[in-house]
């Protein structure tokens, strides 16, 4: 894989996203979500989706010009209809409001729909947790999940992020509420790779190892059970407050040419702080389990593999940096020679 | 296990909470919670707290006429100060502080501590939901839970439950974030039986299936690095928006003696609805898995049990039963008789 710096992946990528007739100020926060997943060691979450973006566009599915159309039901609830927005875009038009409104009345949510993809959670979170203020995120996706006991897709993968202000960087959790991403799935398949059987179903309800055969049947909830109610509740919660589709009526995730219904849910909490840092560091300080080097709070890998991105470069798959240069309209041969 | 009617059982307890100078409009809250937990078959959560409850009050770490200060930080935020009420006296008063609130400004949030413990935090996401609002509630307690990849227990069981309305029964979940309960592995180890190695480590950080072990060590999150993630997020969350305890210094959650410190978060919203019905239905009724006889909606299993246990009445361990014969100041042999 080639190792390219950030920001001469940055220069590429906002001329790719120029071209695709994207503004300026909303093509700098729909890369920045992408290459922050790549810097952050999540590509299922990176450059690999710009194409789509693009695509997305090119399709009249998604209006880069969009930023949402705002409309508060009462003073801490603002429904947004994403007028087929770019997801970070109408996101971070909404959170600003919230942001602002949370400020004032202490707690503000925002239900969205008719708006695209938010890539990954967390970076909202972190966003808004390190301006001192708490949120929980959450957003439906198509149906890949089956419930707890069933065979079938009939829940999203529904992510939720939760970011709480600390005395140092921002706490930042973000999680699936599956066991893992279809993307992984796919990862797995083009590797001839066999995958945990507790990982998905196939079509026909039992446990496979065969990705192929996952990829036709359904991804499992995390921790059983209770991460089937959580994502269920998600799936609920959203559909319900966003007024967003509902199971196996979400649309437009994971292709280039549905209108995308599914819906996003932000809670932003202006409360008091209190000190956590030293709790936190208690935990990355303490006795590792039997075949463990010990915890990590959720983000320290993250953070720290930033770093090193940011410093020496990031890999970046073949094909997509390829392709990523064909939407800059830069000639490759041309750009070895440059880079 | 003595099977004895709701009603009788409601008579009794009423006597037993009176005893213990709870006025009668806090000793129904308290009771209800607990007796729902005994009709939906969580017995962990039933009258085998009433008498803690009653210790509690007579060692001073519970007083029984608080409903706690109220103080709105701003007009979406409550922040408060329990006074050392009863959980459900302290919680109710807030939630009904709360629903009246969210009907104003869409939101409203309550950050709780110095109260008693809970009980089921379903049982109050399903009072908010059957009025029409969407609730998500989450409460810290005493640390139990060992972090993913560390030894000691440095996290709450911290439990979770999400309401929302339907055009029938409300929606609800409740799950700890910990694999299982503390009471479940003193269960095990009462009846001398193991327990899956994936429920708990031992204090040198090995999983062990020996209860009495678990009971020295930790208890897994459930879900492995995301239940862990989940479980750490409302710990700092509860903490930071409640102003309570933290980790290891969280108290009184457990015993009869020590001043309660943990905390409780409540976040009402009243949202637009839609229809969920059709989309739960289909989740009940779509094929079931391999070795699966199909997925149950949260709270179908409990709702069925409630329902058979208010006709036929419900099994109460009889050392519990006894205890609260006791504190009802009736005599048990004349109890026989009389029942």
């Amino acid at each position: 894989m080639p190792i390219i710096s950030s920001s001469y992946i940055r220069e590429v990528a906002i001329r790719a996203l120029a071209r695709a007739g994207i503004p300026a100020h909303h093509a700098e926060i729909q890369l920045d979500v992408l290459l922050e997943a790549e810097l952050r060691g999540v590509p299922s979450h990176g450059l690999l989706r710009l194409d789509r973006v693009v695509q997305r566009i090119a399709n009249g599915v998604a209006d880069p010009h969009a930023t949402g159309r705002h409309y508060w039901r009462s003073s801490g609830f603002l429904s947004v209809d994403g007028e087929r927005g770019l997801g970070p875009v109408v996101a971070i038009a909404a959170l600003d409001a919230l942001q602002k409104r949370a400020s004032e009345v202490g707690v503000a949510i925002a239900g969205i729909t008719n708006s695209n993809h938010l890539g990954m959670l967390g970076w909202y979170a972190e966003r808004v947790a390190a301006r001192g203020q708490s949120i929980i995120a959450m957003s439906t996706s198509e149906a890949l999940v089956h419930p707890w006991g069933a065979r079938k897709a009939l829940i999203g993968t529904n992510p939720i992020s939760i970011g709480v202000p600390t005395e140092g960087e921002p706490f930042v959790m973000d999680t699936a509420t599956s066991v893992v991403s279809m993307g992984e799935i796919h990862d797995h398949a083009h590797r001839r790779a066999s995958i945990p059987s507790h990982w998905a179903l196939d079509a026909a309800g039992n446990p496979t190892t065969d990705p192929n055969e996952a990829k036709k049947g359904a991804l499992a909830p995390f921790g059983g059970a209770k991460g089937y109610a959580l994502g269920l509740a998600i799936e609920l919660l959203v559909s319900s407050l966003a007024g967003a589709a509902i199971g196996t009526d979400v649309r437009g995730t994971l292709d280039a040419t549905e209108v995308c219904n599914k819906g996003d849910v932000f809670i932003v909490i202006d409360g008091p702080h209190t000190r956590l840092s030293a709790y936190l560091d208690m935990i990355r300080s303490s006795e590792p389990a039997h075949g463990f080097d010990g915890a990590l709070v959720p983000g320290d890998r993250a953070r720290e593999c930033r770093k090193q991105r940011l410093e020496h470069g990031l890999p970046v798959a073949e094909e997509v940096w390829e392709r990523l240069l064909t939407l800059a309209g830069i000639d490759s041969a041309v750009q070895q020679h440059h880079h």
